[in-house]
């Protein structure tokens, strides 16, 4: 909770992101995933004999005791924030703390774990544009038959309803609703394929290519995710681009209805929107509804958020034979419910 | 074929776009798609009784014979160029030209005829990248087990093989035409549904608003095209912006591939990819693996297109209340194939 | 003027662009200059004693009759459009054809003629941009008392006078000006520096780096256009950049004050703009003032120019160590005075 | 220096930010800024009589003295920084507290702090550019003479030389060294203009408009910045956007050099890079020189930054009549040095 104001501190870091939002994008939580892809991973070696019990028992045992501190201290030595968390993990494990990332490359710890973090982000959207849409319909049910003045180009055309056009705001978040799940239903991890993909160090652990197989579904089934068929060191960014594309249709959606509200709030406008402007929405607990002020950081945020797929696009395409420094922590900094 | 050299003229006019794709989106066509709208909705009026056999008869007549010089004669006068179609269409027709556009506002027309248009371009674009899939699935085959060095970081890091390279690519065209497929199976007009959305003038020719329900579902089953269930003067703006997002995909993974292409054609690295890179590749009938040029042009037109959504982002996030103008000229300018 | 109808028409080739936007970019006009600059150079060539002046006088008197049926005649042949236009011009001049282009590399012509026709552009525009600041300048004089209603957050706040408004929109435009400028001042050709800018073939056949830069000043003086100090096969592709980003400030200020405008003359709010909007400015001979569909256009054309600086951000941060395909068709496709 | 690690954290507020750039940007020095200019407002008001010596050192004396618990403890209740901030920092005033934000409104506080923040932030940038260019310059001098394979379409085209290349970056530096100067030059502060820019608070209190010129003049004497000569309730957010684009345009040049680098540092093509690549430069204090890392960090920090001055662009071109939340914090977080 305390920030340390003598430095930058991101808005999102304490003015805008939800508390779960930056739960799942916080550094412990993306330490506890590494830790339990690792644990994954050892469960299903035992199970082909490449491990012992005992070892998988030892990390499982301490798999949630992250000390950021101590791998902070390591990382300044080693310059490498996995190997660093290997190793403050290792120093737990007296038994199992040598067979951590066994055949592994970081590649295949950290993408699974960006997948589990953008998933468990898309339900956490998806949840509350849920909610979102229920108070969209009853508020079109209530207002189904209040006429109201529509325009276009701002001039006034003829008459429709508030609930007709709350339904056209419903409708465009449906459609996001249905992008949303679209992506979160294509999800998926990297899987376990190594330095360039090809499962190299895992087939010769295992003896066949067949039994890497089995050993990634196994882990994977673990994890809750499948895994791309054929990755380079990295799953296909494209995923995060899809992924945020999503995330700015939503952002439009809400633009839009943000917009809206800003100019028929305008007293000029508002006095004929006063039926709904006044006191049923103005007592409502839709924060965006009470006033202009928060309408306004709507479509500001929306307007950050809208670049954000150019910047995955930009990593997917011009990634080369390699990998390109993952922008994960700018790609999903706001979500603007 | 002639191009007015003293004037500018859009390279997509003369140099990139496939003829196919120019004709969909040429002034003659989208002229004969008003035509055969007006007609479809003239035919579903007659089965209401608001409009004669005769009527509809005389319009089907003369539907293809769009007279472009004719109706810019009459939009110089009236400046409005659906209005001015009208006119020239009405000029041919002397029983039905009065019934023409009957109950219909020009977004009635014109957005149906770009949804059929948008329809049009998506399923060539995905009957070409049907064949694309199918050289890359050629290739993967012949070339599954010949070894080439990944590189990460543009550094040498453990064999693989260029068949496995190539499944990477068509793995991103797989996601792309997935993309593509999901936009068409979603895409949907705007349906009849007047100046604001509220289908007020039909209902008021028609009686009832179940009478105006059946007329639309008429009209568009034989457009070929669900409507949306509620509008505003147009259908939902974020239809572009998914359309256009599903091209930048595609444009995302032609630039990948292109650019590594560019790469691997280097003379320094190409020594090593001469097996594939000099006589099987180089007598394939695909335009952009005989040379970089082609792979530059792919990359060059793919930024471009990387950045048409956003334009179409704007078009849905900031229309207020009314329509913007459309940019559909703009939004599907260029198909890199 | 005649288009032809059958296939895609950019927006831009017939209906916003200015005919003298249009001349500056055709085809025509960018075969002629390529003609000046190989004028030029073989008038200081023949300074140094490089070709004869009966050549020169041959090439000047044929220079303006460019003939591109038959250049892409020959392009269709040679798949190449500059050395095309060589040809054909060649085949005019029996006695200079054969010295044209002499030392050059294509990049010497049409990046030399691009940075001309930036050059003339951005003239083009300032003069625009000066008339559309002496009609403001007459209308804040006009309007410097008129109180009107000031708004923050689209609430009425304090009074404030129809001039100071208007003066805010003209302090952009100063602005914008002083952008343009800045970039004009700033613009160079590439010069004459060969396939990777070592001016490698012209010193080799003037004898001496020093008798190189003195053909490279005097050519350029000719041109109207100093040249850079380094270059690549290209002139750094940064230029285009840095004109894109002065045209769209423009763009964000006609974006403002249309969006402004529209605003401001919806009704509900536009009674009291009555005396500014009704007849005075109704009567203006400058178009985006009479009504809101101009206004929206200039919003919509805006949108779309804003996108393209960073398609030249790419082109100068990803060019490598050669050079892209130069987007320079799209990137001054549109001018919204 | 302690960070929360259950909470998300910006990667630029612990990974990627120079410490100077993150104390401009913090929540401290943002306050001690708003401080300092309601002491210099209060000082120049005593000049005119409206306040008195003794509130004037009262405040002078209680400064530095930022509580930002206490103030947020205030916000709490209240709902407004500023505000908090101003009731912070008159508790701290037993005799000069009453008079803080006399005549005020908070945005004459906010923007001239933002536009201090600016200001500061262009300096140490530039100031970090003109060492970059040094070390250019040292380096184009050692190896002015050393051949190297000119590369276009990354084909080998002719001998260059190291320095030559060199030249190149250094030229487009200098170019962005001259834009951020000339952003610089031109920076302004909002000025003390009121709640709509006509400044009638402060005209009321003074008397006359003239009066309070001079009072504007003078605040901002002791600020070290000019102010607009007409504003809204804010400064013209096109300078945001110009700011932003020196920036990117600085992206734009480094991430040019370091993918260029990482293409060279490629052994195929590094092998004959060995002399500059090898001893010399992997032993320079110039971090992105040592490794790809590097040199993709900079390349996916630039992509980021590449897409921000949009953000601007629409700060500036969809502010309406009124203003929008200001996306300051997310416009300056990287400097790619």
């Amino acid at each position: 909770m305390s920030q340390d104001h003598s430095s930058f501190q991101s808005p999102f870091t304490w003015r805008y992101a939800s508390p779960e939002m930056r739960a799942i994008w916080s550094e412990a939580h993306k330490r506890r995933l590494w830790r339990r892809i690792w644990v994954a991973l050892a469960e299903a070696q035992a199970d082909f004999g490449l491990v012992t019990a005992a070892q998988v028992a030892d990390l499982q045992s301490h798999a949630d005791q992250i000390d950021i501190a101590r791998a902070l201290q390591i990382e300044a030595e080693i310059k490498h924030d996995l190997m660093a968390e290997i190793k403050a993990f290792a120093e737990q494990c007296p038994i199992g703390g040598g067979i951590i990332h066994l055949g592994a490359t970081s590649m295949d710890i950290e993408d699974n774990a960006d997948a589990l973090r953008m998933r468990d982000s898309l339900d956490l959207i998806r949840t509350r544009v849920k909610a979102l849409l229920a108070s969209f319909a009853a508020k079109i049910d209530e207002y189904a038959d209040v006429p109201t003045m529509a325009f276009t180009h701002l001039q006034p055309a003829e008459p429709t309803t508030i609930g007709y056009r709350l339904a056209q705001y419903a409708q465009d978040l449906l459609i996001d609703l249905d992008e949303l799940s679209h992506v979160r239903r294509g999800l998926k991890g990297k899987g376990f394929k190594g330095a360039v993909g090809t499962s190299a160090s895992y087939i010769e652990l295992l003896g066949s290519a067949s039994q890497r197989d089995e050993l990634e579904t196994r882990v994977m089934l673990t994890l809750g995710l499948p895994a791309f068929n054929a990755t380079t060191q990295t799953y296909p960014r494209k995923q995060d681009w899809l992924a945020l594309n999503a995330l700015a249709g939503l952002a439009q959606s809400l633009n839009k209805f943000a917009f809206d509200l800003r100019v028929l709030q305008s007293p000029p406008i508002g006095e004929w929107r006063e039926p709904f402007g006044a006191k049923q929405v103005g007592s409502s607990a839709m924060p965006f509804k009470r006033n202009p002020i928060n309408a306004e950081k709507i479509d500001s945020l929306a307007r950050y958020l809208a670049q954000l797929p150019r910047v995955a696009w930009d990593d997917a395409a011009v990634s080369l034979l390699e990998r390109t420094l993952d922008d994960s922590a700018n790609r999903r900094l706001i979500l603007p419910e």
